[in-house]
């Protein structure tokens, strides 16, 4: 049997069988030389990873410069401090679906983070379409990847970024708005392809995404926090259809 | 809005809008009085999913006492040590898909595992129908459950434990397992509802485990591990059908 890696996905072989699977690595996350985060995931836009991941943490506000190492297949990346807040004794150790990860308690799980400003409006049909308009070329190729999608209100494609972790797709779309100085996404959608977590709420209100529809279910904590922190949730996004659990008045 | 919780479910209602959701909450395992992991898990079953969770790290090798704490809404538990590994200045922080977590450099990412002995061997015709024989009550209310399954080699269902997080279901599968005394589980197969990641080949691996099934599809990570530990590995579990990525010596 052979595993061969071409860039997010792989080739498996053996004895005739042959199949293509999602990429799934581990990444050091440095930050001025000190390890503080594991996440398992696909390889490419480390740098938006790190820089999302470290943003929705609430442990930067801006695009730090970030290093990939001359090798990428040492699988780390160095983020040049300082940080915001000190992570303190704690570590950071996630996975290809972790985002919570960091907290040393539980009254810790939740990252500061303000509500959004009213609006946009947009129509319940525009959301129910936009998982359609998510490309994943390496989910059709593998079965096993989650993207996340930033939508304008039009319900145009503006990023998108596939990974085997569904917190990962979100971090590495969030970076790259980041990185080109769109963050708040006020105006903005975000549409992930899997369920609705409570980190993923999270995530998307310390981005400042007023709107965060998927494809799958809510969680009881999801749909908590959106209604205390006045984000739109959308849930079950599929076949023209929505389950709208929290934020209506967003929903035209 | 209002979200009312009923055991591992919630209800929520808004405007005549009512809806069935997984529930989501943090609990924190302690050890000796210090916290130790915080994961995000369906609340139920905890004593098994701490105590797997330990396992499959390798911190404990038998079932560790446990106390709840007498107001259940406090979502912390309580183990005793001593553990048989010292986590050091490790944290782990693990979210309801976290597996990994704890681990402080990337060569650490692997806990010490042997390989499962030879056999058993199960027609492919069984392994691909055990997923049809996965109950997921809890699922069916509300589409954001993960299950996993233990069942013996005639396709038996022994234990099934769902759950908002992939690997706390089968933490809890193979806590229960422990506190029965039936580890390693060397003529069992185990089945998950879900995609095959490295950490559930290895939590599968850690526990005896020789055949894990899954309905989703498995990442690159998880076929080398399953190769490289001689661990049988069958993804795409559906309509009596499955793809064997690796130990196929197992399947008849």
């Amino acid at each position: 049997m052979s595993v061969r890696v071409h860039g997010a996905h792989a080739i498996v072989e053996r004895d005739g069988f042959r199949d293509e699977v999602a990429v799934e690595e581990p990444l050091e996350i440095r930050v001025d030389g000190e390890p503080l985060a594991v996440t398992m995931r696909t390889p490419g836009h480390d740098e938006e990873l790190a820089l999302g991941f470290l943003f929705g943490e609430g442990l930067i506000d801006g695009p730090a410069e970030a290093d990939l190492p001359p090798d990428l297949a040492a699988n780390t990346i160095e983020v040049r401090g300082p940080l915001r807040a000190d992570p303190g004794r704690r570590r950071f150790y996630t996975t290809s679906s972790c985002g919570v990860c960091g907290k040393g308690a539980i009254d810790e799980v939740r990252v500061h983070v303000d509500a959004p400003p009213a609006g946009p409006i947009v129509e319940r049909e525009l959301l129910a379409a936009l998982p359609d308009r998510l490309r994943q070329p390496e989910f059709e190729r593998t079965g096993g990847m989650h993207a996340t999608g930033l939508f304008d209100t039009a319900g145009e494609l503006l990023c998108v970024r596939e990974d085997v972790g569904r917190h990962n797709a979100m971090d590495k779309v969030i970076g790259r708005a980041l990185l080109d100085g769109a963050v708040p996404l006020h105006d903005r959608v975000l549409c992930v392809s899997g369920r609705l977590s409570f980190e993923l709420v999270q995530k998307a209100a310390v981005a400042g995404a007023p709107i965060l529809v998927g494809v799958g279910a809510p969680t009881s904590l999801a749909v908590a926090l959106a209604e205390e922190l006045g984000l739109t949730l959308c849930g079950f996004a599929r076949a023209g259809r929505l389950n709208l659990y929290a934020g209506a008045e967003r929903v035209g």
